[in-house]
């Protein structure tokens, strides 16, 4: 695809600065950037790159304009439009729509005409799937599960029973949803399973990365609300609720009956003890444990960052004797006012 | 299924209170019960649900069995007997005996007439699928894998070449059964690969989470016992030996050779170093990071826990400089050990 | 297989103790070998068990062999050497050329003849799969995707549209390779797509553990340079580049644009944040947490082990007061510096 900039500035509300005739066709980064593609400048990492930047037009904010050597597409929101100009010239496949020959399909499931099911993925019974859908090859959904429309199931991605996707998710290769969540109770030293009976619900436009794990509600159902976007490898626990539009990155994780907020962000790697409850808007910072609930939004971490090993080493091991520090630095106190004391009373 | 109190005292062992006629049908949460549904309290966060409950009965301990509004199930342990209630009334679909026409069965394998193979499965060469197993959609058994009576293998999970698992197992998808081992032998720079020669073998009654991956040993096998419950993500390197009746919950792991003993509990994402060994019923905080050997039961940890970001940095700074601050506070007791000395002898 | 120990002595280079014409045909570990295996003695922990060991031979350096009991292979580097023997003694099975019936391949796919496809597997239209390549059970190949010669892609296992291998490599069960980067504009409180539209361009010799995520570029190409080896539930974001011959052990990850140089060594469970540069030969020890680009080659670390838990608890309430424990102990330096000063001026 390709488009003027006047025609990318009036359908995104930018401001044209330069020639609005010029065209694009592909979308560049600064520094590699040819005159057909368009650019961008949103992280001021790059601000340097932007001068000597080949590229046919770039999106920019109003103070990074006068700097632009070529064409600009004027916004406040530079990467959102870079990432809706990006997929205008990059528009992704439509879905074929039909059943490959090689994917099964159980008599008793409805697939809608215009979705495409790939070789080898297999529909259970009484399954739904909606117009638009696409399920790539070798993924399973598992029987009486829903898929809205116009969602992506990716290859190899596992929807379990009864399972409900919103319109416009995407699920990526790998992730599993609907596995049974960990419970059980001890008993004499063992483990009896305890059912679990509730299953998943998940919004509109959510996205969930490769590997990512979700799983079924223990009695009643763990809840992705509309428009989180889940990376990869993320573990979220039976009962867990996720509030509209929060973000968690990758290797993060929530333990059962964790209740996120909406618009949280949460770091790379952040995880949750269960029974938490997160306000709306809270941010954590990579890396994260937590293990209080929050009611205040703002921005909360709790990492210690690696450092030459010799050092971390000598401090680490001060850590170990950080009670004892205190109670030394304790009786010094007390000895320094004893003698403050003492010399208080000696100058009377 | 329904059942009446007076059939499930008898079955599970307990007292009823109230009327043992009456008769449940499923089960539900405290707070979201209906009459026909029977509820538990064996969480004290909780409590405070029982005495609103519209549940038809509950399942509790004789100090809470005062505090309820309805008839009782009245035990030692309301969790464990919750767990088998709810078996009783929502029975898990018995297996439907029979391969798949979309599966792919090696000729040579041995697959037990009670036993079902979903669509697009593949069993390899020579392998052994036994009575009542359950080998879900796309799920992969390699070539002389052995799966035991009444092992559920969930979809799209993948149990490796000449791998064995025991009876009642279940294994969730996603979950990874005998990849290589990471051995590698450094040699002018590069990585020599050291062929992964060992299986692993999992006892009976093992439930192994959704994308967790357990690698086959370097030249032995890794072995997981009886009862041990893995939860999703997990990973167990080659050659760690998990003695019977372990939990470790998501996303924790245990490097090579390691050995966990038995009835212990590990925490989630807690990580274990490798050539470890951890005696029986150790417990494993949350995020915990295991570095050496544990010869006592007992309770371990070692996570700090986020705080608010600002006052975390403050603190996060300091660690930083925390052999200074402990070679200032030496300094200081040494300046006031030598003032108090001066001033004792000041004053002979 | 088997062979003699001259055979091996010649053909990697070491020196023979003993006699050379002892046959062996299987590696084992010194405290199971019997005599016709061949164990080795690279890990001092076992160092005990030389003594006693029943092998037939073994691969020990010139420190270790006058303990010997039994004819040795003499090397610089015996755990190399043992990879290379195990190799020998235990071959990989060549791959059955040809493709299964029960896989399915794009007819515009090219598939050399002598790789194997196996059942389920599906190879996308224009993919590329080189000569001995292997496809495991229920893997996919996306389109245009290109799969280098000697190649193995373990069952379900997912290489994305257009992702690239090179020759030798192994990529595990599970494995993502190519799905979409993390990426996300926030406009307004909700998050818009932003196309990742780079792909993933591995070399040789790699090998990728199982249910591994390496993401795909967000416009240009995640690289992953020849002779990187990675474990499982590694996590590799998208536009990560990674140096040649760098390892990775388990759960481990590197989050968006950072880049790892070469012959690095990244310890388990160790986590990166984005857009960094890490140098050639940095090392990170098991569960650090990188947060700053690393210049100079070294070991660097950062992990708090976990304690008896009521000796951790007060550390690490210390850990949350250390800022105000900072404050006084410098509060307590100011009172012993004045208290010398007024000391030192009473004595004038």
């Amino acid at each position: 695809m390709s488009a003027t900039l006047d025609e990318l500035a009036s359908r995104f509300s930018c401001r044209v600065s330069g020639d609005g005739a010029t065209t694009v066709s592909r979308v560049a980064t600064l520094s590699s950037a040819s005159p057909e593609a368009i650019s961008f400048l949103a992280n001021p990492l790059y601000k340097s790159q932007l001068a000597t930047t080949c590229a046919g037009a770039v999106i920019v904010d109003a103070g990074a304009a006068a700097d632009a050597p070529v064409p600009c597409l004027v916004c406040d929101n530079p990467y959102a439009v870079y990432a809706q100009v990006a997929a205008v010239l990059h528009p992704r496949p439509a879905p074929k729509a039909g059943i490959d020959a090689a994917a099964s399909v159980d008599p008793s499931a409805t697939v809608a005409a215009g979705a495409e099911v790939g070789p080898k993925a297999v529909v259970g019974a009484k399954a739904s799937i909606a117009d638009g859908v696409v399920i790539g090859a070798g993924a399973v959904i598992g029987a009486r599960a829903s898929i809205g429309a116009g969602t992506t199931i990716a290859p190899l991605a596992s929807i379990g029973d009864a399972v409900e996707l919103g319109a416009r998710c995407i699920v990526h290769s790998g992730a599993v949803i609907g596995a049974d969540g960990f419970g059980f109770a001890e008993h004499e030293g063992q483990w009896i399973k305890v059912p679990q009976l509730g299953s998943v619900t998940i919004g509109d436009d959510v996205e969930i990365g490769a590997n990512t794990t979700i799983d079924r509600g223990a009695i009643e159902d763990t809840v992705i609300e509309d428009g989180v976007k889940l990376d990869n490898l993320v573990q979220i626990a039976h009962n867990v609720h996720i509030g509209a539009h929060t973000v968690m990155a990758a290797m993060s994780g929530a333990a059962g009956s964790t209740r996120i907020g909406k618009r949280c962000k949460v770091g790379g790697a952040v995880i949750m003890v269960g029974h938490l409850t997160i306000c709306d808007d809270a941010m954590f910072t990579f890396a994260s444990i937590v293990t209080r609930s929050v009611t205040e939004p703002g921005v909360y971490g709790g990492s210690l960052p690696a450092e030459e090993a010799s050092k971390w080493r000598r401090n680490a091991a001060r850590f170990r004797q950080l009670d004892a520090i205190h109670d030394r630095l304790r009786m010094l106190e007390r000895q320094v006012d004893e003698q403050l004391a003492g010399k208080t009373k000696a100058d009377d």
